[in-house]
């Protein structure tokens, strides 16, 4: 009884086009400035939920030799660039409420963000923590280095089948909540299996930002990273 | 350190305006065609994995004497509308993928979704699962009676507040997952005040669609809703 309906409506693709043109050469724009500032620039992409900020903290208590830095990006609320204040990390808050509660940072919000981010501050690694959604963010450069998706365990094993897009422009995918997983009916390894099908070069480390289980892998790759124009 | 960048680009606003205006106009005739045929319609969403599906396969095992129909929408797969036919229930699944893979279902496509529909079957209660997206689908009517949001335990308590218009606009909200909060540090009375003070009618409903806990107000509230039309 399953039907399949694939076409039969009329985007304005064209409008979509310019908009990604205009986007991805404001992104180029980015990228040559904050390789100028010697500074690696990470994507963060997940659901909502799945502890993007946790593992920002996380992050923020163990790498204590890498100088980070954020711009945050949330539909409303300062709750997430609040947590990160915390750590003396210099953060910007990007509200997309007032932009038409937009679904996804763009090249030129960070760009504005950047503008007013304390410019005395020599940051080695800068975390653009992109809105919580799996889809709108996909292929909308921000001027990063790598695409970094974070997915938690407990949104089951078929997502990077769902939402493709996401997963195949990702460097590394963080699985997270592993604590979780005696907890659940999911099986890490069809995750896995699900990921690379879509993207087989993707690098994958599977962690719990909460317990820190799992940490070592990730902060070894991002020590890595902020050596890179150094 | 934290800085709050709220305003300092230009979206084509007009655009957007005129995209809304023509989609309340089709799901208006939805709203009426769907009336017309005594079906009541819900709009089914959430983030992505937050149980949607299986709290479809749940409320199908349960409420045998309802006649439901289901719209799937997904970016791409139909791992959904799979899951929804083994219960021989009528189901067409729109794929996003080839729309520019859109981050959310509209009334133009859930209008062509129905026009494939098998039409001799007599239904009381229609399904439309959204693309998981706790922002896109916001505000984007489709012709239903209700919008009910699926928000999971393991999200955490500030999702209402992050994602503020989905909330506001949802008639139900159910907590769902709450087999997991023994092992979260997750407190429901928060999340429930939040979608409160975001939205004070919105009703809620605690269960697990995976153990069926807490079932029964959601499945009596169901078998009112199929009756509106009769």
């Amino acid at each position: 009884m399953l039907k399949i309906l694939e076409r039969g409506y009329e985007v304005e693709v064209k409008i979509l086009e310019d908009v990604m043109k205009a986007n991805d050469q404001i992104a180029e724009d980015n990228r040559e400035m904050f390789t100028e500032k010697k500074m690696f620039v990470i994507n963060l992409m997940s659901s909502p939920g799945s502890g993007k900020t946790t593992l920002l903290e996380k992050t923020f208590e163990t790498a204590e030799n890498i100088k980070f830095g954020v711009i945050e990006g949330d539909v409303r609320t300062s709750l997430d660039g609040d947590r990160i204040a915390r750590y003396n990390i210099p953060v910007v808050q990007i509200h997309t409420e007032l932009f038409g509660g937009a679904c996804h940072l763009d090249a030129n919000m960070v760009k504005k963000a950047w503008k007013v981010f304390p410019q005395d501050t020599n940051i080695d690694l800068l975390f653009i923590e992109n809105i919580g959604n799996l889809v709108c963010p996909a292929g909308r450069s921000l001027g990063e280095d790598k695409n970094v998706v974070v997915l938690s365990v407990t949104e089951g094993e078929d997502k990077p089948a769902k939402y493709p897009l996401i997963f195949r422009l990702a460097h590394v995918l963080i699985i997270n909540k592993i604590d979780l997983l005696p907890f659940l009916d999911i099986n890490v390894n069809e995750i896995i299996k699900n990921a690379k099908a879509i993207n087989p070069k993707i690098e994958i480390m599977e962690l719990s930002a909460k317990t820190g289980e799992g940490l070592e892998k990730w902060i070894t790759w991002l020590e890595k990273k902020a050596t890179t124009y150094k």
